[in-house]
Formats: C-alpha cells, sequence, structure tokens
C-alpha cells in the first residue's frame, strides 16, 4: 500500500493529568499519540519529551510494524524515565519512514470526562 | 463551483467507545468521517481500517454526490466488515477527486457528553 | 501590519445541536467560525453552506475589518436563509484577501457543555 | 537538535471564560498558547491580540529557550495590558527562529470541565 504521512513531527501540547475518575484502564486520564503507518514497511519511531524547565528526555523508541496503528499513552512510556504527571511538556516524533500523528487527550479529573485531539504538526520532510 | 481539497487523507486516532447515554441516535457514542465534496462532480471515496494487531480492513466504499457533505459514523460501516468498539484504529481516505476530511467523536460513556475534532492529515495529491 | 492566511477554506464538519442548557447566549449550544483578518485593508467573505440532501445555501456576506476578529456563529446567519438545528452541514469559506479560518462548536444540549475545536482546511491559493 | 515549525503563525479563535468551578490553577477556566523550541538557540516569540471592536493588543513578549516548551496562559498576559475575560479575541505570534504552536482551552464554567486543542495555523515562512 502506498505511504501517507511524514518523517517529523511535533506535538506542542502535552499533559497528563494528575488523577482520574472511572474504570481503569479506558477512562484513566491520559495524553495519547496516535500513529498510522499505512505503508508495508515496518516504521522505527523516535520520540523526544521536552520540558519547561531541564533537559529533554528520550528518544524513546516505538516500533509500527507495515499497515498498522498503535495509539501510544505518554503515561505508559517508561524508557529511558517516566512522563511527570501534571507537568507541561511537548514532543518532537521522527520516523525512518513516513508516517501519520494524532494528539489526543481524555481527562477525567472531574466525574465526566474531556476530551481534545489535533492532527500533530507535520515538518518540511 | 470549484473543488477544493486533496485526495488522500490520513485520521491516525479512532476508536468507537462501548457504550452510551441518552438518546439514540444522536447522543450515541461516535466516531465520524466528515466528507464534503464542493465540486460539482461526484466523489467515490475509498476507506481503508488500519488495526494495531491485524491487517486492514476494507475498503468501505462511499459516494458523495456533487455539491454535498456526508458525515460518515464509523459504527455504521458493515461492508465488507462492522468495526468492533472499544478498539484502537486509524483511517486512509482516497477518492477520486479532492474532498476535505474532518474526524469528529462524541463520547457519552459518561452522563455528560465529550466532544473532539480535528481537520485529518492532507496528503500531497 | 502583514497579512497571514489564505483566501479558500473548507470545514467538513457542521452541527448545531437542537437544544441548550445554561445561561443565554453564552451557554447556547453553538456551531462558531472564527476569522483573523491580520492585514490593514477589509476582508469581503463569502461563507457557502453544504448539505447532504439538498443544493448549498448562501453566500452569506460578512465583512472583517482590518487589523479585527469576527466570531461568526452559524446560528446566528440568515439571509439568504436560516441553517437549520440537527442537521449535518459543511462550509466553504472565501475571501478577496488572506485571512485565517477556525471551526469551534459548544454543545450543551447535556448539563455539562462540550467543545471542539480546530484550524479549517486551507486551500492552495 | 534540528528545529521544526515555522517563524509566523495564527489562532483565530480566542476566548477565556468568565467563571471557573474547581481547585485553582489547574481547573481554572484558562486559554493557552503552547509553544515549542526544539531547536538549540532561543527563541523570542511577540504575541500580538487582535479584538472585533479595538485596535490590537501588544506585542506581548515571551523567550522560549532552546530545547523547551513553554504553555503560557493568556490569562496571565500582563505587558502591556491584561486580556478581558467573555470577549472575542484572535492571535498573531511571531517568532525569530522556527517553533510549534498549538491552541487549547479548559471551560470550567460548568461542575464538570471542557476541553477543545487545535494546533494553530502555519504561515508560509
Amino acid at each position: 500500500m502506498e505511504s501517507i504521512g511524514r518523517r517529523r513531527w511535533a506535538i506542542a501540547e502535552g499533559y497528563i493529568p494528575a488523577n482520574s475518575h472511572g474504570p481503569s484502564p479506558q477512562m484513566t486520564s491520559h495524553e495519547t499519540v496516535c500513529l498510522l503507518n499505512a505503508s508495508d514497511r515496518d516504521a522505527r519511531v523516535r520520540i523526544t519529551v521536552f520540558y519547561s524547565d531541564r533537559e529533554p528526555a528520550g528518544p524513546y523508541h516505538v516500533l509500527v510494524p507495515g499497515r498498522r496503528t498503535r495509539h501510544i499513552r505518554f503515561n505508559n512510556l517508561n524508557d529511558p524515565e517516566p512522563i511527570p504527571h501534571d507537568t507541561d511538556f511537548a514532543s518532537l516524533i521522527e520516523s525512518d519512514i513516513p508516517i501519520v500523528v494524532q494528539h489526543t487527550r481524555l481527562d477525567s479529573r472531574q466525574a465526566e470526562n474531556a476530551l481534545l485531539s489535533t492532527i500533530a504538526f507535520a515538518g518540511d520532510m
């Protein structure tokens, strides 16, 4: 299948709410990066996390097989280090082949959940 | 009328919540792809659905007549197969003429609904 | 001031919820198109509204003075005809000079409101 | 680290809800511009705020150090003047080096919060 997307993406918003209401894991507050690899080859993805007051963390390595999507919760990234909750961050997503990147948050700090989503910023190559 | 848009689009996020609160169909949890065909000709659209752990499904065929919009709920796509609920997916939207694609979710799993929307990623042609 | 933006934009999603909770006008369910004209000249904007099952309506004419923003509720467009509630639509926004277009909805059908927003699709010119 | 982004961005939507529910500052209603500077150099950012019925305000000056993100609440911009609540606005973000800009709102006017987010519009340079 013909690929679609870009190799460099950025998400300027990032924030994992510190607490949650409702059954886990569906209603746990989370920040997600959705990756689509529509090509036939595997995509090797590196995620770098930026903060307001310290050097960036990562890269976190994610493999997205050909013709697959992966929706990665930032909550679950642990290697090389977990991402703190209730802390502003941003992310840079780099792949060796073109992919598509979208950003979603579910915030269940209050009894009723809220959602946001946006396509990430696609770099020029 | 002059057309606007692209012929290849992708939505990396996709998730149909497993349950709902409120009157059907308006408040049923749903994942929607909104298609606008501003041209005078009909658009023949093919949607391919990607998963995390199996081969893609589809294509699902949708006709958008000239000067019309269609808001398609993924919940209602059944041919060649329905899309499972509570499952991560992504989608590739291909049209024979330029269209515009936007992605929206209404999540009514809890008593009060949540919404998200984003323009899809537009491929280069 | 130097202008920014494009002259042709599209929003594939459009839906005015049929009812509302909370004080009017802030919490009335609404669908908004936000227009920014950062240039020094006035922008003459034409909005065409597309439906699923009838010919497009409009154009609706909106003037955005130089160095001004206007946030237009689709609920308030009446000339040449009002936009029905609880009905899928889409819109094409055309300006004689570059502007920036963003789409927002406040849905207060249930007791607690929900929000969505996305930058519109920018055409090539 | 290689930079990503553009030097001119616009957000056509802007609105700080007039009131809030829940603990401050996390649940205070706010409008945020998220800035990512993935380069090694500092970014000098100027934000101009546009209104519907008066001349623009600003510029507001923000420094984003190299390899850092800053999430700026419009609520906290005070120099040269604060941004009124319950008022439509829009913003132009200009940087001396490429950055990435995303727009987020948390609305807690009602008991349960709502969220929206979108990547900003990226100008041509």
